[in-house]
Parts: C-alpha cells; sequence; structure tokens
C-alpha cells in the first residue's frame, strides 16, 4: 500500500514514519510511504503557495495551482483509490473508516496549512474529507500522521501479532479490559485475583465483564443497547 | 506553559516539535516540551520497560515502575496541573478540553506504547485520560503531538495573529465556511461573485449562512436545534 503525502512542512513528518511500526512496515516493503513537498509546485521564485483570502478575514489560504499541479502529477504515474484531505470539517476517523481504507492500494493525503487550503481544490481533486476529531490543530501533517498509522497496522503482516490489533479497543465497539504485569503487588497495590489463577474460563469472563463494564461508564454511546 | 512528555519513543515526536508554530513558540519562550526517555527509568540493564500480562493473551504491557520513578523525579521538581494518559478509552479530546487544558501551568502527558499500561499507573498517578479520536494507533506518541499543538496554539502570543484562531472551526460550534483565494477563476471554476463584491456586510451574512449550512449538512450533532 501506497501513501502519497502532499504537504508544505515535509519535515514535520520525518520523525513520525521513521520509528516503531511504520518503520518496519516500509522496511518489509508492505507500506510505501512518500512526502511531497508543495513549494516545489509553486508556480512563483518565492516559493510562495498561499495568498489572502477573497473577501478579507484573517489567515492566508492556500492556493490551487500548486495542488493541482502536484495532484495530477501523482495521477498520472498511477491510480489513487482516493484523495483524502484532512480538515476538522471532515468525516470523523473511526476505527471502520480506518478498516475500509486499510484494503486500499493507493491514498493520497493533502495537508491544509494557514487557514485551509482553496474551497475549488476539495470541490475537484478530493474525494474523501477525514477529521481527526473535534479540535482545530496548526495543520493536516499530525492528522495524516495519525491517518497512516491507524490504517498501516492493518494490514497484514505490519503487527507482528495480528490477534493484538484485533482485540484493540473498537475493534469489537467494545474498550479493552484493565491489563496488569510484574510485579504482582506494587507499594500494596494488587493484581486482580483471577488473573494470578491460571484459569483460563474465568479470565475471559472477567475480562468481557470489565469490557461491558468500561464501556458502559465511559463511553455508553458504543452501547446498542 | 510546559509539557513533559514520557515515551519509550522519544525520537518519534523530534520533528513534530521542532517545526512551525510548535517551534515559534518554544522560541518565544512561551511554551516548553521536554521529552523523556522512559528506557531511562528501567530497573534492568536491558533498560526493557516491558513484561508480559498477567492472565495471558497477545501484546506487552508497560510496567509500572519505569512511569513511577520517572513521575516521581518530575513531581518533585514542580508540581503538575495534569498527569495525562493518552489511551481509546479516555475522555475524547475536543475544543472545550483544549481550551480548559490551555491555562494550566504544568503538563505531563504518558503515552503508552505495545498493548497499554499497567491499569495501576492509571490508578495511582494519572488525573485526566484523554483519547484523540476512536481509533487505534501504535502509540500515545502521535496523540501527544496532537494534544500539545491543540493546546499550546491556544496560549496567548502563540499564533500571530489571534483572531485566526478564535475563527477556527469548533471554537464557536460550527464549522468555517469555505474559503478561497486568487486567481477567482480557474478552468473555469470561479470564487463566488459574493466574496468578490468588496460589500463587508453582505460578505459576513454569506460567511454565517455558509458557515450553518455547512454544520447542518455535516455535522447536525454540533447544532442545539
Amino acid at each position: 500500500m501506497r501513501f502519497d503525502i502532499i504537504t508544505v512542512l515535509p519535515g514535520l513528518l520525518e520523525s513520525p514514519f521513521a520509528h516503531s511500526i511504520l518503520q518496519r512496515a516500509q522496511k518489509k516493503g508492505l507500506v510505501e510511504i512518500v512526502v511531497h513537498n508543495l513549494r516545489d509546485y509553486a508556480n512563483n521564485k518565492h516559493k510562495s503557495v498561499d495568498d489572502y483570502p477573497y473577501g478579507g478575514g484573517s489567515g492566508m489560504v492556500m492556493q490551487i495551482e500548486p495542488f493541482a499541479a502536484c495532484i495530477e502529477k501523482l495521477q498520472a504515474e498511477r491510480t489513487y483509490d482516493e484523495v483524502i484531505y484532512m480538515t476538522p470539517d471532515g468525516s470523523t476517523l473511526n476505527q471502520h473508516i480506518a478498516n475500509t481504507l486499510s484494503s486500499a492500494g493507493n491514498i493520497m493525503i493533502l495537508c491544509g496549512h494557514y487557514k485551509g487550503i482553496d474551497q475549488r481544490i476539495r470541490d475537484v481533486f478530493v474525494t474523501k474529507e477525514i477529521s481527526v476529531g473535534d479540535y482545530v490543530l496548526s495543520g493536516g501533517e499530525l492528522p495524516a500522521a495519525i491517518l497512516v498509522d491507524a490504517i498501516a497496522r492493518l494490514i497484514p503482516g505490519v503487527l507482528s501479532d495480528e490477534t493484538s490489533a484485533l482485540s484493540d479497543s473498537f475493534q469489537d465497539d467494545l474498550l479493552d479490559a484493565p491489563i496488569y504485569t510484574r510485579p504482582a503487588e506494587w507499594r500494596g497495590h494488587k493484581v486482580p485475583d483471577v488473573l494470578l489463577s491460571g484459569h483460563e474460563a474465568n479470565i475471559a469472563a472477567w475480562r468481557d465483564d470489565q469490557q461491558l463494564k468500561r464501556t458502559r461508564e465511559r463511553r455508553p454511546d458504543l452501547l446498542n443497547e
């Protein structure tokens, strides 16, 4: 699976893709992540890619032409399943969206910065608009990294232990049960007895119970009760 | 405002804090971001900080002792308004939470990795659990970067143009209106006439209209109608 990310801040995305699971996924050849500097597609000698908003107001707007040049160059090279714009007014990312996108071949991701991108880029090129949550950030770069991480870890072979991804929060619309490791007692705080019992059926029942309890307490909206 | 972030992957967080608004906020002395390597607090020569889960199952669990050592060292140096654990079963981050946290002095952020952290770290040390959204990621590092970005940009002086933050999506529970910049026409796609009219009242009315329309279409849940 290939991700092409278009941004004015390619340097910001260097370290998130160079560590841990995303690094290993690229080394294994399961994921390719290419970051493109939008300024390379600027049509002026100052490499500027933004301009004042029509109608006035604060903040700069990213121009349509550099994006069009970069997107069309990439589209001439391969077919993209989606051209995604990261934006707070997009569809809110959830595990179901991540699952669906993990079966794509090529995904292009546009990062806005400043006040955002010219609406015509969205109208003409973008096939899907995604928000990582109801909060405002400095740009679309961290959201793009979040999206790539959420998708890439679902690709078969990326996680060393695939049952790990399946038992994560949200894969069954339930939150995870509490987890513990050694020592069994720390400053008087003990691990629940059942987890030390070695009784598999009791442990499974306790975990199911805890998942339901935690979901009911913290996120009743996830339960269809 | 000071952020202390505890992680097993300090390198992953290098570039997100070294660019753009967060870089400038640190240079101006408005924000201090200190990333701590959890492995420096490991109590064994292999610097391992995780172990198998009690009760079995896949994935490794981060141990209580290294976190306790790091957290207590920091707490001996200064008082923290919050010790936040980034976790998918925490309270979902939104602009109101970001606004509230932007008035804090010192915030500590714990990043989980692998399957997560020993529940007793949460019980004993953590004052707030925050999720950036209903999806699973490889670790808490990108969520920590998201949280710092969402908070830091609200600190007075961080954004060069403060009205920009106030007019962003979510600050008034409405999504932004479409924005446009030059050229006025691109391959037949035109900027709406009203934005070229120079008539301030009409422009303001159009934008209000578009905000309401877009919010009603995309996120009716944000409207209290």
